[in-house]
């Protein structure tokens, strides 16, 4: 089959590979009803993160089971499913913890910009539905697998609380699916930081009640005047920069909670400062998994439509533009048609 | 009045101040019931941190109110009070918040180590008793005004939970009390790492399962092999030095929680690492006053007993011997009898 793989920074192919098979009595094959570019991705585009040789690119998928290996036994050939990033085996004392993203057995799904992929672990990492959902459901089924789940995580890492204030920090897709995540859970006020129109539009569809365009020490000051001089009680870090984490403890209150879902590159903390500010964190990446039954329930209950987020489409073959409009801002996420 | 003096480290001197007296109406002028040395008086002492000039120290207090300012309506002279080392008004968003070691308007306590004490914000740092409590009640409400709700606070930021599995690094003073206060929370296994035999001898007394004497990789490998290679869920880092920390990060299980109160001295995190660690933070001066109550009460009732912490007892005239012993680890806490 052809897939995606990136060759190095700014070079993205979609070329012919080797077809997936069960290579574990664990595994199972899935055909993509539509797959995506996160914004991790554009890390080693970018090459701010290295990797050693062509990478078969892609973790976000959806999509019809077409083989399982012996072992799997929680979802069959013909049906639904929706996976997370995290390859985890749902039962481990980690899994079970509800941290399925430090499962003992994690891997890190690859290979998934492609019309087929297999998923390894598939009895813990794999939800299914019971029928196979309309084609308008894909794009949310789609954003379910990480975007929403991250956005959800670090929602639920930051504690929001009904009537709670809450800041997102980062406009990207992550940041507005943290939106979407604070306003379901109830948040009184949701303070978003953008400074671009369509985003700020995306974020206010998804329950953002405040924009704030300012940033650095003059976005912090905005804040802290909107929210009386307090600081927000829950804030996520959905960038993973130095600037944005310290606009993100520069805004959090003394006893409240940041919950950080951005990868940190080049980010450091001073252990004293970190005393003193009195702020809870959690990061890391999104146990996914804990948050799927939920999150595919809300989707074709027609309660979210997380999907909104996609503003560019692309046949799978025009891979390499998508990253491209991502890289440049063209588009905050693509996803790819998988018509084969 | 004669009281203790830092001149610069190890330099402790008894020796006349002025008096206190009432300088706001909000003030209160307590006479000491007793009062003690904090571990983070070594701080200085031992020149690790530094301080510009001659300081008066002390910040762990209890006491008889002798004189109130004309502001002050929650205590009243001849009354017996508890206060914690961070003064606070208990009325900012941040007390309300439970945060009184962040209020808007904290100032740190000083000057205790001395037969008289001005307290400021009178009405929102102190909590009095209905009657004078016994004489042999007073270590025990000393240890309650910073070192127990410093050691509850951590259990407290560390979630510790009923039948949770717990690791206190540090068997200093605060540590001790962490342990009794995960005691108190039901925890279902307390780890205490210490290689000081008294010390091991009083976390057991305090509800300590298990002794781990091993330090470093050492110590990480024996509580991972304890925990069947899990780790625990809560870990109270009760020291602040960087290997310490490392101690606490290498044994909390992901999605696990440090609460750390020792005042990190020359630590640093490295912001990826804590990412992929995914443990839950949370850190500073113990906003001692939110517990104040509960904690007072549990002393009255007999249900805690934390002045055991104290192992050494001299007359305040004293205290330059009581901060040496504890320089040299002769002693864990030393409480100084003021008799004046």
């Amino acid at each position: 089959m052809y897939a995606t793989v990136m060759h190095g920074p700014g070079d993205v192919r979609f070329e012919q590979v080797a077809d997936p098979k069960i290579e574990k009595p664990t595994d199972a094959i899935i055909k993509l009803s539509a797959t995506c570019i996160c914004g991790s991705d554009l890390w080693p585009y970018r090459g701010i993160s290295t990797q050693e040789g062509p990478a078969h690119m892609g973790h976000e998928y959806c999509g019809i089971v077409v083989e399982v290996g012996s072992e799997v036994h929680s979802v069959r050939p013909g049906q639904f499913v929706v996976g997370s990033f995290c390859i985890s085996d749902n039962t481990c004392p980690h899994c079970s913890f509800g941290f399925q993203s430090s499962c003992m057995q994690r891997e890190f799904m690859t290979g998934a910009q492609a019309p087929y992929a297999r998923v390894p672990l598939a009895d813990g990492t794999l939800v299914g539905t019971d029928d196979l959902p309309d084609a308008d459901m894909i794009p949310h089924m789609l954003a379910v697998s990480d975007v929403l789940g991250t956005g959800w995580y670090a929602a639920d890492a930051a504690q929001v609380r009904a009537g709670g204030t809450v800041v997102v920090v980062g406009d990207g897709a992550v940041g507005l699916m943290g939106v979407l995540a604070a306003s379901q859970m109830g948040a009184g006020r949701i303070i978003t930081m953008s400074r671009h129109a369509p985003r700020q539009q995306l974020a206010r569809e998804f329950g953002a009640t405040d924009i704030v365009v300012e940033r650095g020490e003059e976005g912090i000051a905005r804040i802290m005047d909107l929210t009386k001089g307090i600081g927000a009680d829950s804030v996520l870090e959905c960038v993973g920069l130095g600037e944005s984490m310290e606009q993100a403890m520069g805004v959090c209150r003394p006893g409240g909670t940041i919950g950080y879902v951005g990868v940190p590159h080049g980010v450091s903390f001073d252990g004293q400062q970190l005393f003193f500010k009195q702020q809870r964190m959690l990061g890391g990446p999104a146990p996914v998994r804990r948050f799927l039954p939920d999150l595919m329930d809300r989707v074709l209950a027609d309660a979210i439509q997380p999907g909104k987020v996609f503003d560019l489409v692309l046949p799978i073959e025009q891979v390499a533009e998508g990253y491209k409009a991502m890289d440049e801002r063209r588009a905050i996420k693509t996803l790819l048609r998988v018509d084969a």
